[in-house]
C-alpha cells in the first residue's frame, strides 16, 4: 500500500469501502486547513525561551513542553552510555475517542491540522488537547465535545488508561487513552465527523491519514472490543480475528510473559538522569537547530504556524525532526493454528517502566549505514527481504504532528518464514495479538510503536465488533 | 486479637491449629537467634558516609540505599508543599515464596532476623533479599532457595510482579514479589520450614508474626488462588470468600476503576523532586538522629547489628523509626449480597505512579493530635470507635525490619454501619476484594498497606484453596 497514499480509489474498490462521502470529507477538510508552517530561527520562537542556565528550550508559561537533556547509563550491562536532547512533557493530555452503537460501532473523529503533519490534516480523534489546551493556557476557544470525557456519564466509559509516548524522544510522557460511548445525539460540529470503525480501519490502510493518536486509541479499544471471528473467507483475516480471540491458545501463558518483562525489568537496563540542555555531549546548536555532530537520529528546530483551523490564530513551537524514515514491524506466524506476534522487550530511555513490549523491529536504518553488518538490528532483513506475498500490512505511518516534524514510519506485518526461530532470543517473545490487547487495560506494558501496529493488526481482521 | 501477640494457645485452640510444632519451631528460632541491635551515632555507622555536598547517608559501595531528601509541591491543588527525609534504593529486591501442593498448598517460610523486628525474627517469605545481598556486595554466603526464582523452571510461576513499598518513606521503591511452585522435593534448611498455607493464613492472627514482605507476597498469591466457596457455617468467612470469587458482583465495573484512577493520576497531585538531604527544611541532625522539628513523623537512626544467624556476622545501618503506632484499615460492608471495601486514592510522594489504591485509613493519629477535629483522616473515628462485634481483623503488624525501626501498624477490618456512605467521597471507591486482588497481577496499583489488608482478609475466608 505504500505510495498509493492520497488516492485511495483502489483500495477502496478491492474492499467495498462503503462510504463514497468520507473521502470526499477528508480532502475537502485539507484544503480548507489553509495553513502555513514556516521554519524560524530557535531564539526566534514566539513565547519560548532558552534558559541562561541550563539551555533549555521552554514556554517562557512554563507549560505545553519543554526540550531538555538526558544522560544514559548503562547498568553494567552490554549497553554503552550516551546523552541526547529529548521533550520533557510531564502534563498528562487526553487522547479522547466518543464511539457509538449503530449498525456497527461508529466513531466521532476529527480532521485535525498540525504543523509537522507531512500532509497537514489527519484523521484525528474526537478530543486530542494536552492539559495546557484544553484549560486554555493559550487563551484561545475551548475544546469541543471535552465534557464527555472530563465527566462522563456513569455507564458509558469503555477503556480509560494512561499510555506511554517514544520513549526515545519523551521523558516519561504518557497520555491518557480514552473510549466513551456517547449517550444521546451527539451532533458533528466542524471537522468533526461520524464514521464507521470499519471506515476507520480502511483509512489505516493507507499513508498517513490516520494520525498515531487515533492509533493508540483504537488499540485500546481492541482490548476490549475484539473482532468477530465468523469466517470472511480471507484465510488471514480469520487467523487474526481468532488471534484475539479469548480462547487462543498462546505458547506462553499470560504469567510467563509477565514473568518475562518482570526479571527483565528487575535488571535495571538503563539509568536516566536529566542534564541541561546546554551541557549534552555529542550535539551542537546553532541559529536553526540542534544536531547530532555525526548527523544522525533527529534535530530540534522551530517553526512558525498561521492557521484559520485551530483554537488560536498562530504560534510557534520547537519540533523534532527524525532523520530518515524508520521500520517498524511485527514478524507474525501461527503456532498450533493461533497466530503470534513475535514481541520485543523495547528498552528505551524515556519510558518511566524499562522495557516495555514493542514491535520485533524499530529502527532507523540510516542510523546503522556506518555500523558492520553483525551490528544491525535483529530480524530488519528478514523484514526488509520478505516476498511480497508475506507482507500484510505495509504503510506509511507519521507519529505525532504537534511534536515531531515528517516523522515517518514504514510499519509492517510481515508473515515470518521458517528461518525465524520458534524459540526467540531472551529480549523476544512470540505473543498472541490477545496478549497484547488484554495487557493494554493497563500502563506501561506496550509501546507506543506496538500500539500502532497492533490497531493496524485490528484493521486486518475481516469482520468488526 | 491485640494484646494475644506471642502466646497462641488460645487462637490455636479456638481455630483448630493443625501443626503444633510450628510454633514451637518459631519459638526455637527466636531463641536461636542471638543478636543484639544497639543505637549508634550517623557518623559511626561502619560503611556508612555522610556525602559532603549533600549531605546523604549513603554505603561505600554505593549500593543497598540512600538516605536523602525530597521537596514536595502540589500542584496548585490543596496539598501544601512540604521537604522530608527519604530512602532511596532504586535496586530491585527479590520476595520469593516457594509453594507446592500437597493436601493443600504449603509455602516454604523462613523465621527470620531483622534489626528493626520488635521481637528480632518473623516469619518471612523463602527468599528475601536485596540485589546487593543476593549478588553479594556484603561479601556474605549464598541466598538458599534463590535458583528457583532466579532460574524458574518452564511452568512453574505461580506469580510475579513488581510492586511499590510505602510511599513516605521511600522513594520510588518497589520490590518483585514472585510465588513459584517447587519442582521435585526441595528439602527444609536451617530457618526454613515447609508450613500448610493454612497455618501461615493462622499465622496471620497473631501480632508481629508475619513480616510485611510474606504479607505482599501473599497478597499477590491471592490474585491467582482464590479461597474456596465451599460454606463454613461462618457468615463473615463465606462473604470473604465470595468477595474473592470471580462471579462476584461489584458496585463499580472493572473498567470505572480504572477509570477513576486514570483521572485522578491525570492530575498530577504532587510534584516530588530529590534534594539533598542537607537542605531539608524542618528538620535537624544531631549526633544521634535526623528529627522533624516539631518531633514529629519519623526519625532516622543508625544501629550496631551483632548475630549468628544472617549472611554476615554484624553490620551497621541507618533505620527508620516512625513515630507512634498506625492505624491501617479498611471498612468492610456487604453491597448486593457482596463484601465490599472501601478504598481510598493514596496520594504518597515516593510512589512511582500516584496515587495507588489503599486502605480507608492510614496514619499515624499522633501526627494529627496538634490538629482541629476536621483536620482528622476521613473514617478514623468509624474505625476506632467500632463496637467490637464489627471489628472482623485486628492485629499490629510491623513493616520491613530491614528499614525500619520497630514500625508497628494497628491493622484492622471494620465492618461499616449505615453511617459510613455507600457514594463515597471523590477519592474513596467500594470495590471488591476480587477487584483489588485483580490488580495485583500488575504493578502501581495497590499500596503496601492494601496488600497486607488484602493479604489478611484472605486469611479470615474460611478455606484455602
Amino acid at each position: 500500500m505504500t505510495g498509493a497514499a492520497t488516492t485511495p480509489a483502489a483500495s477502496a474498490t478491492a474492499t467495498g469501502w462503503p462510504d463514497a462521502g468520507l473521502w470526499q470529507w477528508y480532502e475537502e477538510r485539507r484544503r480548507a486547513s489553509t495553513s502555513t508552517v514556516t521554519q524560524v530561527p530557535l531564539d526566534e520562537l514566539r513565547g519560548w525561551r532558552t534558559d541562561p542556565v541550563t539551555g533549555d528550550l521552554g514556554h517562557r508559561s512554563g507549560q505545553f513542553f519543554t526540550v531538555t537533556g538526558l544522560d544514559v547509563r548503562g547498568d553494567g550491562g552490554p549497553v554503552p552510555g550516551w546523552q541526547q536532547p529529548i521533550i520533557s512533557q510531564p502534563e498528562i493530555g487526553l487522547l479522547g475517542l466518543l464511539v457509538r452503537r449503530r449498525a456497527g460501532l461508529e466513531c466521532l473523529v476529527q480532521a485535525k491540522m498540525e504543523p509537522g503533519n507531512v500532509n497537514g490534516v489527519q484523521i484525528s480523534p474526537t478530543v486530542q488537547a494536552t492539559r495546557s489546551n484544553y484549560t486554555r493556557v493559550h487563551g484561545g476557544t475551548g475544546t469541543p465535545y471535552l465534557e464527555h470525557f472530563v465527566r462522563p456519564v456513569r455507564g458509558s466509559v469503555v477503556a480509560d488508561v494512561l499510555q506511554s509516548e517514544q520513549g526515545s524522544w519523551f521523558l516519561g510522557k504518557r497520555n491518557r487513552n480514552m473510549v466513551v460511548e456517547a449517550v444521546g445525539p451527539v451532533p458533528e460540529q466542524e471537522n468533526f465527523r461520524w464514521i464507521t470503525l470499519r471506515d476507520l480501519q480502511l483509512l489505516m490502510g493507507l499513508d498517513n491519514v490516520v494520525n498515531m493518536d487515533t492509533r493508540t486509541v483504537l488499540a485500546c479499544l481492541a482490548a476490549v472490543l475484539r473482532p468477530s471471528t465468523r469466517p470472511t473467507g480471507d484465510a488471514f483475516a480469520d487467523l487474526v480475528a481468532r488471534g484475539f480471540s479469548p480462547t487462543g491458545g498462546a505458547v506462553e501463558r499470560d504469567v510467563d510473559v509477565l514473568s518475562w518483562l518482570t526479571a527483565l525489568r528487575s535488571r535495571r537496563p538503563l539509568v536516566a538522569r536529566r542534564i541541561g540542555l546546554a551541557t549534552v555531549r555529542g550535539w551542537h546548536r546553532d541559529r536553526h537547530a540542534i544536531d547530532h555532530d555525526a548527523g544522525r537520529h533527529f534535530s530540534i528546530i522551530g517553526v512558525d504556524v498561521r492557521t484559520a483551523v485551530r483554537e488560536v490564530p498562530g504560534w510557534s513551537q520547537p519540533l523534532l525532526r527524525p532523520r530518515g524514515r524508520g521500520v517498524v514491524a511485527f514478524l507474525a506466524r501461527p503456532i498450533g493454528g493461533v497466530l503470534h506476534l513475535l514481541a520485543r522487550a523495547c528498552v528505551q530511555p524515556g519510558l518511566r517502566d524499562v522495557p516495555e513490549l514493542g514491535p520485533t523491529v524499530l529502527c532507523r536504518p540510516e542510523n546503522y549505514a556506518h555500523l558492520p553488518a553483525a551490528h544491525r538490528p535483529p530480524f530488519l532483513d528478514a523484514v526488509l527481504c520478505a516476498p511480497p506475498e508475506r507482507i500484510r500490512y505495509d504503510c506509511v505511518l507519521s507519529e505525532e504532528g504537534g511534536r515531531f516534524h515528517h516523522a515517518e514510519n514504514r510499519y509492517l506485518v510481515v508473515e515470518a518464514d521458517e528461518r525465524v526461530p520458534v524459540r526467540p532470543p531472551e529480549d523476544f517473545r512470540w505473543v498472541t495479538p490477545r496478549q497484547l490487547a488484554m495487557l493494554l487495560a493497563h500502563s506501561h506494558y506496550v509501546t507506543v510503536e506496538g500500539r500502532s501496529l497492533l490497531a493496524a493488526l485490528y484493521s486486518l481482521a475481516g469482520s468488526c465488533p
